[in-house]
């Protein structure tokens, strides 16, 4: 037997078990329920990696709300891009500008609240099948919206809604009642700059 | 003067001087090219973050192309939204069902070879302005592709080309050649389970 067939059979076993363990896990995956996702931490890919669901959403036909709590300066083309579907994405965008061009706080804590009654809505609503409240963790961190009646807004939703929550710094509390969390870390030009791989990164 | 004046105030003060900072890196960012980004690491959010970023370009009226080199038994949902666009977005799936779905490495093998044709394709035409390579990085630790053509075809491409590889393992030679690298770091179910937060993970 050559080395390479012996290398295709030892690959053909190892598939063969893999394939027996995916199995399973489909057939456990039945019981299905609206799931909370949180994405932090300093890397690039919280908000992307929520529109990638919002996409993925509309591939299965599911309904999505969209609310942007802080207004990027740069990344706009989501928004232009998913306005491109107005029956099948409810899309929000809250506030003015970046916190840091208004510097105004109480006008931001107003139109923080704002939008939340819109997230609210969209949280009530059994015909949204995803909820994406992009940048939350933000408002929660400068305090313009309180964790409690956030959490009790989220927690009541439909049974089959999912729910993505990003931005820098989740709360605690947050983190407790989220079924799964990322966090997304940057490896900044790392073997580029001569500094050793970072712990945890698996390369 | 109160104390919530008072808060107001520094508020400002601290909005301000970031403003000024966010405006510097504004000015700064003119000299475009297009970067290699990677998705790696256990966590969820690789590929969705990759189609986010699909999205994003949409809406900014960028062409895209995607090669899918692992076929998802169950995401299809981006590959159903992203084919309603045939103008706009080139989206090619490579093999037929999961490698373990195969069990037969040469097939597999044969199939990545016929994949990168159609990357290499994308990586060399100057009107695909994003390339997105999933689970790229999979078929890279199998063996399936070689890492040196691979990475000669990204390197050549057009200037303003970004290309986004995805999937777990990133490869030394990879993460070396990449622009940014981002680690995205599954933390389950942290304090449900009682366990005491990770390090690294902010909350």
């Amino acid at each position: 037997m050559s080395e390479s067939s012996e290398r295709d059979d030892r690959h053909k076993a190892r598939m063969q078990r893999k394939k027996a363990l995916i199995d399973e896990k489909i057939a456990e995956a039945q019981d299905e329920y609206g799931l909370l996702l949180v994405h932090t931490g300093n890397g690039k890919g919280k908000s992307s990696s929520a529109f990638g669901m919002v996409a993925r959403a509309l591939g299965h036909g599911i309904k999505v709300g969209v609310v942007q709590f802080i207004k990027g300066a740069a990344s706009t083309g989501e928004e232009a891009f998913f306005r491109r579907f107005p029956d099948e994405v409810r899309y929000h965008v809250m506030g003015e500008g970046f916190t840091w061009e208004t510097q105004d706080r109480q006008r931001d804590i107003a139109k923080a609240r704002e939008a939340w009654a819109v997230a609210a809505e969209l949280l009530a609503d059994p015909e949204i099948g995803l909820v994406v409240l992009d940048e939350l963790n933000i408002a929660l961190k400068y305090g313009y919206l309180e964790l409690a009646p956030v959490l009790a807004d989220i927690e009541s939703r439909p049974l089959l809604q999912h729910v993505v929550v990003t931005g820098r710094g989740a709360p605690p509390g947050l983190v407790e009642a989220a079924d799964t969390v990322t966090e997304m870390a940057l490896v900044k030009h790392a073997f580029k700059a001569g500094v050793k791989a970072q712990k945890g990164v698996e390369f």
